[in-house]
């Protein structure tokens, strides 16, 4: 499915989201959890600021809506192609529909996704990007660290 | 591979974490990450406890170790065995070998762990399986929670 004005608007908030980690020091992956036109939560990568290894931006995200009862109706907004763990993560929750910022600098597992009946949406975002290329260029070793690279 | 001394040992303690775990009224998965003979972390499921729906054992294990530069000397204990979410980590964190208390009460996922290189001994052990009983008796609404089944 292309994406919506809605999917544009929530993308920018996960995108600030990914910008204020940067701020931060941290991995700048940000996220969002929608139902219909509601924000449920926001979140972030905050691998760096908690000294959490499994706080990327989509866990994070997860994390701060709290308990829900279904995610049958939701769709999650990431900066970045979720990596295994999120991508886990949102086949066990049952979320529906994930739309991803930009998938170039780190991505594989959309096959995985869709073949669990998963709708993927990537938008090739160059804002995603780019703060994606700043944050490589400042802290190659955090970010090698982060995708499970030794 | 079959289980070793250690891996009994090892599974008593993720054992006694879940036994913690029901005491608290939270679902009774318990985890243990383990290196060579060291435990690195204990954890548990809180997703009860902390209201937090990514708080399953192997999360809040792998959560309370800290940032590790590489788990792949590493084993991760788990009563119960793992969700999709939580097979995503091991694998996105590159963790090499999986020992799991009981696959009845909840499966499915070691096939995808195999495919993707990771060695997985299943124990059969009764008191992981005990732990889980009571718990869905009495709670029944959570481990569906737990669970993502709406």
């Amino acid at each position: 499915m292309n994406p919506s004005e809605h999917d544009l608007k929530f993308m920018a908030e996960a995108r600030e989201q990914a910008r204020l980690g940067l701020e931060e020091r941290g991995v700048p992956v940000g996220s969002v959890l929608v139902l219909g036109d509601k924000v449920i939560a926001h979140g972030r990568n905050r691998r760096v600021q908690g000294g959490d290894p499994i706080a990327h931006g989509e866990m994070d995200c997860i994390r701060a809506a709290g308990r829900q009862r279904s995610y049958r109706q939701m769709t999650i907004y990431t900066t970045l192609s979720p990596c295994m763990m999120c991508a886990g993560t949102i086949v066990q929750f049952g979320i529906p529909r994930v739309v991803i910022g930009e998938n170039e600098t780190f991505g594989g597992n959309e096959d995985f996704l869709r073949a669990r009946g998963v709708d993927v949406v990537v938008l090739g975002d160059p804002g995603c990007k780019a703060l994606m290329d700043e944050f490589q260029r400042r802290y190659p070793d955090v970010w090698n660290e982060d995708i499970g690279v030794d």
